[in-house]
């Protein structure tokens, strides 16, 4: 059992090392300076990185011997390797996001105190008018709840990856983790209007009240998020990778927006930066594990702690509509999924493609049929065939007897081919990035056809009034 | 394997059942009513109490599938039982936590807002002059700092029942844990002041500020009452009836301040038993279990839990000097067994007291000298030893050969002659008992003799302009 950790290679040993003293000299420059927060933001990213290396190369042994261990079942040797690596990210992730908490506050605390009382109620006694100096304990609050629903996911992660949790049971784990969110909504926020898109707006008016349909919508993407990358998964890397591509688009997005000089939303995409880039740290981390072929499992946590961390920032941001826009594989895959998922037809115990130990390649996996189906869904896996959205398999009188698994992975290979399992990842990750640029395409193009502005252009946006959505 | 998980019987049931419903009651009152926080935690904690007794029954034989499960050593027939229960009691305890946000700030929920900006800011607008109306984003922050320190804590807690982290690293757990809440400390408060002692008055001023010591000594405090409940264990039921015997008491310390109208320290006692009385209900149905005979182990998450669960409200509540008042057996212990914790004589693998299978009572363990101390070490315990603070036993020259473990629990057996195991717990929560009413006689009786009023008493406090320490 024992030498299954990874070594820690002497170049990465350098690289790490000479990371970690460059980020230290970036938090060095933030000391003296003004405080930059999205610097002090990256130098904690890159520490992030090499901590999340450095443990899940230590960590390998420890983790097979309490039994978080996994064969992987699409190699010849069918190795046992460390699964619910995505802890060790949690984990690091987390304690560098509340190491950080004080950092972006970091230019309201120059505020003269009396020294004896809080800092709301000294800031009050002494402010001038300019509202820049109140502390924004609003935003502190939202920060302490993003962190406290991340937290609640991984704990509920790790117990899905230790217990086993059933699948119905499961799905609903980070409605719970998301409490935390939801309530400092409530209590903080609490608007819940939408704005209505041009071709309804002569039935509903330009905003509608959603009220609690909005908690249920806030609790569906933040059910949805985590669950979608979760069902996403099966060759080597794809978790991570898919969630790496998610990430980047977003912080792109988010970038898009900061670079607006004086833009109203500049403080909720800076806030979403914040838990982007450490969150790619530890991912881009555990991706050099976890790449073709794979030296440990990233486990369940890791999926449902990547998709919180994107439901975190799309809610608390404002911008959970944009966020479905870089969801567009996983959304097709959970409504290719759905027959399967929803009992219409047989959905094997694991789905993930066939591994041919004879050509080394990968083939769709199959879902057999013990009884003939009805007529109706028959005649649709026939319709879905022709379209070349499946693969079935018949008996002489047509009758189909087996069909390749309702994901996008075996869809992937039906339509290129047996390929080998890092070809399949990477033709996924293609498909993400692609679907990123369209996202944001429609986002910022094709959403004008729909929405009254584009809330990017500040000249569009200022008095409208309207909460930027 | 199977058939580990206690059933629920009939009379529990029926109780439980009576319990839940007369909660739901009491939480209509409050929706009813104008909510008052107190009655809704009240209610929150006896579902709380429920919900983990029920789940303590039912996960027993899941806990001992994954590893989480340890051999009572002190029976006779040292049968394999469940661990790490104390795991369940955390998840409940936050869960409840968290579901239980709105409560303390519900009175603040009826400020007209204009609809779309965030509540602090609508105040501002509409405020008349009247501080209450404001939203107490500071208490906010203090209270998701703190469920974010103890969720942090039950993560490390987890961690080490699950990795048995070694002894000189798991002793700083606690302090990575009161990160966040040390964090918002700075942030939000950032009181660094302590009033100096009548006697040192003259040479130090009335206060003195500690700066950054201020934080060590927290840090401190965070670090000690953590891991002084976890050496403080070893017999059935000790950890968690004396985790319930100090919560008992810091609660009536709360509810002294509270019954004093219009206190300035009012609110920091309500957050206190806001936290106290869920915790308490979710520890006495531990308790149930793990009473003698056990059923259940607590484990190292349980000790963790409820040792930060007091540092958090002592810390916040800023009566950290009144918490180490009613932690006088655990400091005894600490002071007691630190021969042995810092390696002054040799100090075996487990120090729980000897189970006699023949009078099925227990002894004191014994340490053993592998070589003859040397003299002043040979000398303290022969001293000790007359003074009754030790037993020892020596070879016909009167070299000390063994000696009883140096814990507060072979301490008593030592004194009081070998016992039944909970006849041991009896005496040792008796003790806790007599401890803590010393403990606050002395806070509010004998500490005028060192501090210039005891702020439980309003006319000496107002108008001193001090804070509340």
């Amino acid at each position: 059992m024992a030498g299954s950790n990874t070594p820690i290679t002497a170049g990465w040993f350098f690289f790490l090392f000479t990371l970690v003293g460059a980020c230290c000299g970036l938090l060095y420059t933030v000391f003296q300076g003004d405080g930059e927060p999205l610097v002090a933001s990256l130098a904690f990213s890159g520490i992030a990185f090499a901590a999340s290396y450095c443990l899940i190369c230590w960590l390998g042994d420890e983790f097979k011997r309490v039994g978080f261990k996994g064969r992987d079942r699409s190699k010849l040797d069918r190795k046992e390797i460390p699964e619910t690596m995505g802890a060790v990210c949690a984990v690091v992730y987390l304690m560098v996001m509340i190491v950080f908490i004080p950092f972006p506050f970091y230019e309201y605390f120059y505020v003269q105190t009396s020294g004896g009382g809080n800092r709301d109620m000294t800031v009050e006694m002494v402010e001038t008018g300019r509202k820049l100096h109140r502390f924004p304990h609003n935003k502190l609050g939202e920060y302490l709840s993003a962190l406290l629903s991340l937290q609640s996911m991984a704990i509920l992660g790790i117990a899905d990856d230790l217990f086993d949790i059933r699948w119905r049971h499961k799905l609903f784990l980070p409605a719970i983790a998301a409490i935390p969110m939801l309530i400092m909504y409530y209590i903080d926020f609490g608007v819940t209007n939408i704005v209505v898109p041009l071709p309804l707006q002569a039935y509903l008016g330009e905003m509608v009240n959603l009220s609690w349909g909005y908690y249920a919508y806030m609790a569906a993407i933040a059910i949805f998020c985590p669950n979608s990358i979760n069902i996403l998964a099966g060759v080597n890397g794809l978790e991570v990778s898919q969630s790496i591509v998610i990430a980047a688009f977003i912080a792109i997005n988010d970038l898009l927006y900061i670079s607006v000089k004086g833009h109203p939303a500049t403080d909720s995409h800076l806030f979403s930066l914040y838990f982007l880039l450490p969150f790619l740290g530890v991912s881009l981390a555990l991706w050099c594990h976890n790449k073709y072929p794979s030296k440990v499992f990233v486990g369940d946590t890791y999926c449902y702690f990547a998709g919180m961390t994107f439901a975190v920032v799309g809610i608390l941001g404002h911008f959970s509509k944009t966020l479905l826009l870089l969801f567009i594989p996983q959304i097709f895959n959970f409504l290719y999924s759905s027959p399967q998922l929803f009992g219409l037809v047989p959905c094997p115990r694991h789905r993930l493609p066939h591994f041919n130990a004879r050509t080394g390649l990968m083939e769709p996996s199959r879902g057999q049929f013990i009884h003939p189906p009805r007529w109706p869904i028959s005649v649709a896996l026939k319709t879905l065939a022709k379209l070349g959205l499946v693969q079935i398999w018949t008996d002489d009188n047509g009758v189909v007897l087996e069909y390749s698994n309702l994901t996008l992975i075996n869809l992937w290979i039906v339509r290129f081919g047996p390929m080998r399992e890092d070809k399949v990842t990477l033709g996924l990750v293609g498909l993400q990035v692609v679907c990123g640029v369209l996202g944001l395409f429609i986002r910022h193009k094709a959403a004008l056809l729909l929405f009254p502005y584009d809330n990017l252009k500040l000249q569009d946006f200022e008095g409208l009034g309207l909460p930027v959505v």
